[in-house]
């Protein structure tokens, strides 16, 4: 039963264990996901070339994969790296940044779907809509709609890739075939800051390496960012001072914020 | 003619429109472009892969070509995005990012602007300079010239491709034909920011997305760029925290203040 | 004699002469690097076409060969700038970033030093220790090894290279053939943040551009950064803060800071 416990437990195994969480994501948020991923105490890394994302995931406890700002090379390379991580049963995060933007993008992304495996997909609502609707379309990489909107698309790709869905917006609403989580914390300011998704995205990776139920660790990732972007709303005077104290928040969050500001439903 | 009420009334249709604005931009400033694209109120979208560029600015409101951190295979990219900006009669802004510096800049640079339509040219004075004189030349990215010393360069520019040119430096001077707009705005500290030349070509894009006058767009993003350096530099100690009060003031500069501060002349 | 007084000399010169120092790093950092060199007075430059890094490092003062995020393409382009700046004779500082997590890495960097010439190595105890024993593991891009484990092979590395070895960690060690210098300043927020030591590398390609003596440069810029961390550190909230507050000191540090806090050893 996911509870502010498990986000306190799975929080503490991450700052204690720092589990190597390799990245293979776009060059917008690099620096931010890296600074997220020490900030909440695990231990970054980003590698995309094919001559070494075999032996680096070897390395790591979990692999998120991110395809906003892709090139062909990539997509060879986050093949190799899902392989490397299927082989020695480390999770697979994917974010599918600007699906159904461009076919290039909506292909990749369904194409890493159908080999996987992948534990957790992680988007926004267009984004997993267009991932079962070839109709659908986004604006960019901005979403046009709200997670209640992709809730059955989210139900149809968890069974059929028997994965967990991580859908974020105003509420955040993971799904894995029959069960659903709600995270209903937050703040209008996050979509103001680029990248943040990708962060999502990224800390979902840092919760899978330490839990392996993926239900739980995709809502403790959201529980966690929704947490700290109310703390760090609460400071902040616009998007960049917002996103300074969000990482810091990342850093200092523990037991007493998360027990007192976890709004859960289902 | 151009006033704080042209920049008003543009701003408030960026933050109205969220107008989308595609980025072909170099990798030390994605993610700074990105954030100042989301606190103005546009929609940035980073893409730059071949399959892909065509498909994405058929989305976009406005097109931004930035040359820095080059590579050959970014070129062909560009080539495509320009064609398709075209097709779609959106805005094309060339930030020629180092032109002068090297040959394969400068001759990029050229390149773009020989096959266009380029709307709007955004550069430092080395910059503009080296775009019509072979014998100029940059110290790496950082200008040697103010840009009184490109206003023939620039005005050259203009009649020979018919499209504005916005020149930075302590004060800005924008061109088109005969015409000439000098903002007086800005702080000493902005190149201490990396990646502020770049901020002000992204802008320009928004600014192009809303108003089709480019001589106002190009001097509206400008204004705006001057005005909140001007309110950053009031809380800030250093370069870093002038960059966070920047990309906040991005997000709440108005009325009041552009009214209050905007200094133009010809 | 290595002193408080060697390292404000330097940066008094990196202030007047603003060297122009060209990087080829890895695309997480890019921003930050660029802008710590800006905060410090220095003019960066980030450049890795083949087509044009000749051209770049002819224009520079110092070149700075970073390896992290590494491709194939990146490795060609290194080759061709550590060709230009030999043959100009301004000093190359290289960062083997993730030496010893992956063979394409521990390579590169081997292949680096032993075409060269290298002036100064800056890594991690874990990176260094990678360049000569090929047993040795990181974890990731993290040092599992203090310096002082990575002493042996330090001095192993300058005699072997002709070359200074700047080895980071809770106290920075500087070795060149037989002398020694230990900086112990630094705050343990400094590894919570991504790409301090991609910055002390460029920093250290600032130092080098103004002062021929390698030993001196590398502990210079280890000096700079552990006194701009201290001070950073009684500002910060978290990493985040703590960036920002180390950025603007790297602007506002002088003789006072430097007299003040500087802590050597041998």
């Amino acid at each position: 039963m996911f509870s502010a416990q498990t986000v306190i437990r799975d929080l503490k195994n991450i700052r204690q264990q720092a589990p190597l969480v390799h990245n293979i994501t776009n060059f917008v948020v690099m620096n931010l996901t890296a600074n997220a991923l020490l900030s909440i105490g695990a231990s970054p890394v980003m590698a995309h070339a094919v001559e070494e994302v075999e032996e680096m995931v070897g390395l790591a406890s979990a692999l998120v994969i991110n395809i906003g700002t892709l090139s062909r090379h990539w997509v060879e390379a986050m093949d190799k790296a899902v392989r490397a991580a299927e082989k020695k049963r480390i999770p697979v995060v994917l974010d599918p940044v600007g699906a159904g933007a461009t076919s290039f993008r909506t292909n990749t992304a369904r194409h890493l779907l159908d080999t996987g495996p992948v534990a957790i997909i992680r988007g926004n609502g267009s984004e997993i809509l267009a991932l079962v609707d070839s109709g659908a379309r986004t604006k960019g990489v901005d979403s046009l709609q709200g997670p209640e909107a992709a809730v059955e698309a989210g139900r149809e790709l968890s069974l059929r890739y028997g994965c967990a869905v991580s859908i974020s917006g105003p509420a955040d609403i993971i799904i894995r075939n029959g069960e659903t989580i709600r995270i209903e914390n937050g703040h209008p300011l996050m979509p103001r800051v680029t990248g943040l998704g990708c962060t999502a995205s990224a800390l979902t990776g840092a919760f899978a390496a330490v839990n392996s139920d993926t239900l739980e660790a995709a809502a403790g990732a959201m529980a966690v960012m929704g947490i700290c972007g109310e703390l760090a709303a609460e400071q902040a005077r616009g998007p960049a001072s917002f996103e300074l104290h969000f990482l810091d928040w990342l850093h200092l969050v523990g037991e007493k914020e998360i027990k007192e500001r976890l709004r859960t439903g289902a």
